[in-house]
């Protein structure tokens, strides 16, 4: 979980939210990145000298975390990859987490959304049992279903708002009837921003955005402007990080960038650490590259 | 799983189709109830006598089935419930999945969605490692987060189109612009459910529609009359059975109306299941007025 700070709070709320905030973009100042380590370990794509097992899962995760801390800010777990393996793959993901130093940001990559009661479970499952600092959360239920999640005010929702894939454009960017929004209809995605944005601040909430959709962070950004964004689809799926920065930097940076595929698998050797180590550093020096250009 | 018939299947895709469905149809006729219990099983809930540990929810569930076998074709078990108790809760999971008649349809109420890699490893998790029959899937991401579920050709996903909490009307019954249906505009579950219809046959896709709205069953009838519907909100959360047989019947009673609350809890003390059969025996019978009233 993140560190506290150990001086005392202001008194107050807005304080405190921006005390939060603060503290991620502090980290992100100081290693003058804000990549986020996807650990979306396959255990069929291990490297040969490692077991196929979920020890082997757990080594390679240890590994990786290790070799990259240097260079992250935030790891991110796919629960799906851990859930493969079953009640053992669950115990990598806490075992994974018990590896990950305490000043990163960690985030369950786990795409939950249910009625109430529901999701109440799901928050115990990954704030308390697991520790997670962070969540994503899909949209679609509506309020009542991100709310038990907001309960805890140390946490983060991450929230789906444009995502990465190509079928985004299903439902996504569909036109809503009646909400026109800079003289032309408010897009699906634009309005769950516009709602959402009302059920908590923008430091218990980010929102997921494809990094695949560049053009569309000029418009994401025109509601939420204040919110992190965190974005996936930088490395394997093609996204641009000059872009991302470009269109997607606030004031206190405002962006986790994702990468999973590209970090986890530079190497299949038994190098494969310090090719992840280096192709960490590569995002890193480009991510401090457009800090420079944009102020911090 | 669904027990398979032994006959042998008549040649061709229709032919399969017709018999995957027909088997449902069949389990609901033989017990004249289409009652899905749903264990949502919540460890703080157990009855005194059973410990609050993951053996006391894998004793509660196990007497459950055992009580509600005569009256239920389905059972639901909502993964919340079993995360909130990590690694063990999983292996609950699993153990529960075993005491399940084999002819009974096992659901992973789960609501799952990713992009592609990430959605086939959680068909792993459970079509293969859990070996359910069905997952409930959310529609947000798309046809792409959906396929790889699909690609299962004896497992069903089931969609969310219309869920039962007061917040289903943030975004699923949002107008979508320029999608006259009936001389209004085409609401967000219509979309979801016209678009989605087009990814698979009815002997593959299911619907989630909330009971506690029953006035759209029509609509969703009107777009998708073959398909089989899960209906929670039934119980605890107050839908009517009459209304939901009504308006959402079809020739092959296309109807899996679930129950959690109401039957688990319906006794608190040592005579539990015995409580729980009388309640689940008591949705049977109603079911069976329907059914009958209906012409099955």
């Amino acid at each position: 979980m993140l560190l506290k700070k150990t001086y005392s709070l202001p008194v107050g709320f807005f304080s405190i939210l921006t005390y939060l905030c603060g503290m991620l973009t502090d980290e992100i100042l100081r290693l003058k990145s804000y990549l986020c380590v996807g650990l979306d370990t396959d255990i069929t794509r291990l490297p040969k000298h490692l077991p196929a097992t979920p020890e082997g899962m757990l080594a390679f995760n240890q590994e990786i975390v290790a070799a990259t801390a240097d260079y992250a800010v935030s790891y991110k777990l796919n629960t799906a990859f851990y859930e493969a393996q079953g009640a053992e793959g669950w115990s990598v993901m806490q075992e994974t987490l018990a590896c990950i130093p305490p000043h990163k940001l960690t985030i369950a990559d786990a795409k939950r959304g249910d009625i109430g009661n529901t999701v109440t479970q799901y928050a115990r499952a990954f704030f308390e049992r697991l520790s997670f600092d962070a969540i994503t959360v899909a949209p679609y239920m509506g309020a009542d279903s991100v709310m038990p999640f907001l309960q805890y005010k140390d946490k983060w929702v991450i929230l789906l708002a444009l995502t990465s894939n190509e079928s985004a454009q299903d439902f996504q960017t569909l036109p809503i009837a009646g909400m026109p929004i800079a003289g032309r209809q408010e897009l699906l995605y634009e309005n769950v921003l516009q709602t959402s944005k009302e059920w908590a601040t923008p430091a218990q909430m980010m929102y997921v955005v494809g990094a695949t959709k560049a053009a569309h962070l000029q418009k994401i950004r025109a509601i939420v402007p204040e919110h992190f964004l965190l974005v996936p689809g930088v490395g394997a799926q093609g996204g641009s990080l000059e872009e991302v920065a470009q269109y997607g930097m606030n004031k206190n940076v405002g962006l986790l960038v994702n990468a999973s595929r590209s970090i986890l698998y530079a190497g299949a050797g038994k190098d494969f650490a310090d090719k992840a180590r280096l192709e960490a550093q590569k995002m890193q020096q480009a991510m401090q590259d457009t800090l420079e250009k944009y102020g911090f």
